[in-house]
């Protein structure tokens, strides 16, 4: 049996635009790294966290990751425990499922120690509860794609009913992250609760015409489905120079535009990775003009969701 | 040159449950008839309406169809005129798609007279405006799936963006018209023109859900989503019995049922011709029991629109 497995589990971007609380997908990189390890005594310690700035607790029951381990170990009923060791390289409050990828992370390797026990779907309650506690929901658009990886249909949160959609080859995301706190939280309470039925129309036709476009493989009909008539102009005015970034991106060639999660990362799709990396750079030179710290990545859609990277017998 | 063409186009079946003004089906039976004849003097003439038992008017301005023909003769710049012969076989009124089955037959019949002089994606705009006059608003989710056959997405109205779907080869309708009148005006009114923003994701996580189950013929996918959490409930106080209508379908094995266009009829989807059967009889089991009279109708889903049956040199 294997004693210790470290795992990526990867960033994600949820509601991709017209898609609130219903759609998310994987990118290749950024993502969090854990490293489980089996021991005798029952229970989990979080022996080890790097990259949060001391900011995450160490209790495993208020840690995302270290709840979600815990959960499945009475799942699976085992008298046995693990330690935890967690590398984040998402930054906490990013919009980029920083907190989902942690705990998709741990439960990705703790289910390969106990030898596959559950299946991915088997996973994901497991997944979706550790979400709650991290953000206050119990959303499974950072979660779903982090675990499953691709593009993926949230239908309804409750039970969860996810769908796999096909994702072109050529589709390529740009993301920017600048430096700036947003909690889910707050990005929530700035939404109305009401919205306009023409409006609610032209997105659920948007949303309609996305997974069109995915399946057809078509970019300028995957373009012009991203547009957002409802959430992000409210949440726009929580991420400085969103308007000039996502003028930049679209100028730049981009398919569409729109914010990562709840913000304050902003992702961009295009038609190849060239064209990727052209639009990042526009994206960039905006903050950068600004003089706000950011990180950006250009990366192609993840198809397979989290993997192992190194084990230890 | 062809002298006269007649032409069958199809009834619709608009919202399709989820898709409120976004998604439109043609069914192979019922349709209305066209005879469209060509004429050196200039201008429309209807000659001919049978089956609206007088309430339709012969003024060609004011008759969807004969609009729709001086539409097409403007655009296409003719000096020539037209006779038009109408045979409805749909109740105006129905949620059917009567006004659109009857613009889309002539324009169909004109267009080949004229040797197909504009391409259906052309036709369509002209269908859209007949439509206006009709029910007062100039929506294309039931010109464009009588025009184009098949399933249909309008992720837009203005300009219209029209997505083909593809339809899974065992999927079938089951139709029911209680003969009472609802005008699409006061089925308009009805509605809230705000709706709770947590009811508006679950509407668009169905309608990206019923696209993802066309394209993978996923049954019980296209089932699922079928579900509407916004319109159906005010619309269903105009139809008498409509939810025993409903629970009839489900029960009788329908993957899902709800109102066609803005009613009064009802359709239901269920997986195979015989299915479908069972289940529109269980339908009008309900409307007999309570002594409304009411037609029924089962069919494939059309695929290819408006179609000739008759022409002449």
């Amino acid at each position: 049996m294997l004693k210790s497995v470290t795992v990526f589990a990867p960033a994600t971007v949820a509601n991709v635009g017209c898609g609130f609380d219903i759609f998310g997908f994987a990118v290749n990189v950024p993502g969090d790294i854990a490293k489980v390890t089996l021991r005798e005594a029952p229970g989990v310690d979080i022996v080890r966290i790097t990259g949060d700035d001391g900011r995450l607790p160490k209790s495993a029951e208020k840690n995302t990751a270290g709840f979600a381990a815990l959960r499945y170990l009475k799942t699976i009923k085992s008298n046995q425990g693990v330690e935890i060791e967690l590398h984040k390289n998402l930054p906490l409050g990013s919009g980029m499922g920083s907190s989902a990828a942690s705990a998709v992370a741990v439960l990705f390797a703790i289910n390969h120690l106990f030898e596959h026990a559950l299946s991915k779907h088997e996973l994901l309650p497991i997944a979706i509860e550790a979400e709650k506690l991290a953000c206050g929901s119990a959303h499974a658009d950072n979660v779903a794609p982090a675990l499953f990886g691709g593009f993926v249909l949230i239908r309804e949160n409750n039970p969860p009913d996810i769908i796999e959609l096909p994702v072109p080859a050529e589709l390529h995301c740009s993301l920017i992250h600048p430096e700036i706190v947003i909690r889910t939280e707050d990005a929530r309470n700035i939404l109305d609760p009401m919205v306009p039925l023409k409006d609610a129309v032209k997105q659920w036709g948007n949303t309609a015409g996305l997974v069109a476009g995915l399946y057809s493989q078509d970019y300028e009909l995957i373009g012009r489905s991203l547009q957002d008539h409802i959430i992000e102009s409210r949440r726009a005015t929580l991420i400085p120079h969103f308007h000039e970034i996502k003028q930049a991106a679209l100028q730049a060639g981009a398919l569409g535009c729109s914010i990562s999660g709840s913000g304050p990362s902003v992702f961009a799709l295009s038609q190849s990775r060239t064209k990727a990396q052209i639009v990042a750079d526009a994206m960039q030179a905006v903050l950068n003009r600004e003089g706000i710290d950011n990180q950006v990545y250009v990366s192609g859609v993840n198809q397979n969701g989290p993997k192992i990277i190194d084990q230890e017998e």
